[in-house]
């Protein structure tokens, strides 16, 4: 292995291991001598790639802004659909967007509203897109539906968490499109929206189609 | 004052300078002597009260569930309503109801589901009641749509609280139920529900009416 592959297996061990005392210490509650004693490395090592902490919280962030991708369906309110089915599916498989997910909606010492502005703009591109192409009812607001999604989506998921551990979410985002979707719609085109729970999950690879 | 008096009020001393203590620095960040320097009472006082700080956050949690009382109004889904909107404005008012919120919403060494399942049973009951009374769609699930409604309400006040400290609660709870009623709610009654933002001040005598 050259150098550059180790450095970056080692900052990613690094990382995966900061991951998870993050989601289970939150920002405050985390130390770096926890996140050496999980990833088996140095100090040295740590150092020699992060200045700290916050360094490592940010590249979290970083990485999990840089993994949304726009789903690309030609109905675009199935594209929304499809990153919020996606996104509770993979709540449950990705320790780093559950360590990114904690930090964000915890208040603490470490701030940052990179990942709400991030899901914002992009719920509300797809949701312009969709009016634009006349998928939607007149009357709704992309802004105003976009902010709306996202609290029902955080909202959903910190209960679904507390009651447990997120195995419902799928679940849940599911019928919370059940409900949204006739004020939302256009009527002709409700029937061909799927929300089916398995749907993030046959997306992802994890289930089969 | 009678000593009865007297320790009446050194106890809610005590619960309100933790209540704004909890709420700045959540459960792990708070110590019993940051509550005793904001409150000015010796450390006998508070032990002779509490046990320490997880008795008192378990005295505000309990204080706040006292505090829950359903809306009286003849339309029950107003009445739910109501009661969304004058928990919105109180966000805005009650520091103790702010602490709750956040020792419930963040996950840490101290852990209750109490205030989730209070919020949850009234929700329940009272779109039960509205289902009965045929103020709703029959297609509506009481138990699921009480659950999506506070998922909303979570996430909609972590949002709003993130991007201006709650001062456009009231508007997105209202936006909220703007845009749910049409699937909730029989045509008929639809435009007899307020959802004005100002209602949950109007109601607890906040605002002029």
């Amino acid at each position: 292995m050259t150098q550059q592959a180790r450095a970056v297996r080692t900052r990613r061990s690094i990382l995966e291991a900061a991951a998870s005392v993050f989601e289970e210490l939150g920002y405050e509650g985390t130390s770096t001598t926890e996140i050496l004693t999980r990833s088996g490395l140095t100090r040295g090592a740590l150092y020699h790639h992060f200045s700290g902490k916050r360094a490592i919280a940010d590249a979290l962030v970083q990485l999990q802004e840089e993994a949304l991708v726009l789903p690309d369906h030609p109905v675009r309110l199935q594209a929304l659909v499809d990153l919020t089915m996606m996104y509770a599916e993979r709540l449950r498989s990705d320790v780093v967007l559950r360590a990114v997910v904690r930090l964000t909606v915890e208040r603490g010492s470490y701030q940052t509203g990179a990942n709400y502005r991030g899901a914002m703009v992009a719920a509300s591109t797809l949701l312009s897109q969709a009016l634009e192409r006349g998928e939607l009812l007149p009357t709704v607001d992309p802004d105003e539906l976009a902010f709306l999604l996202q609290g029902v989506f955080t909202g959903s998921q910190i209960l679904s968490q507390a009651a447990n551990g997120r195995a419902d979410l799928p679940q849940r985002i599911s019928g919370m499109w059940r409900m949204m979707l006739p004020s939302i719609v256009r009527p002709r085109l409700l029937p061909e929206i799927d929300i089916d729970p398995d749907r993030g999950g046959k997306l992802l690879g994890l289930l089969s189609p």
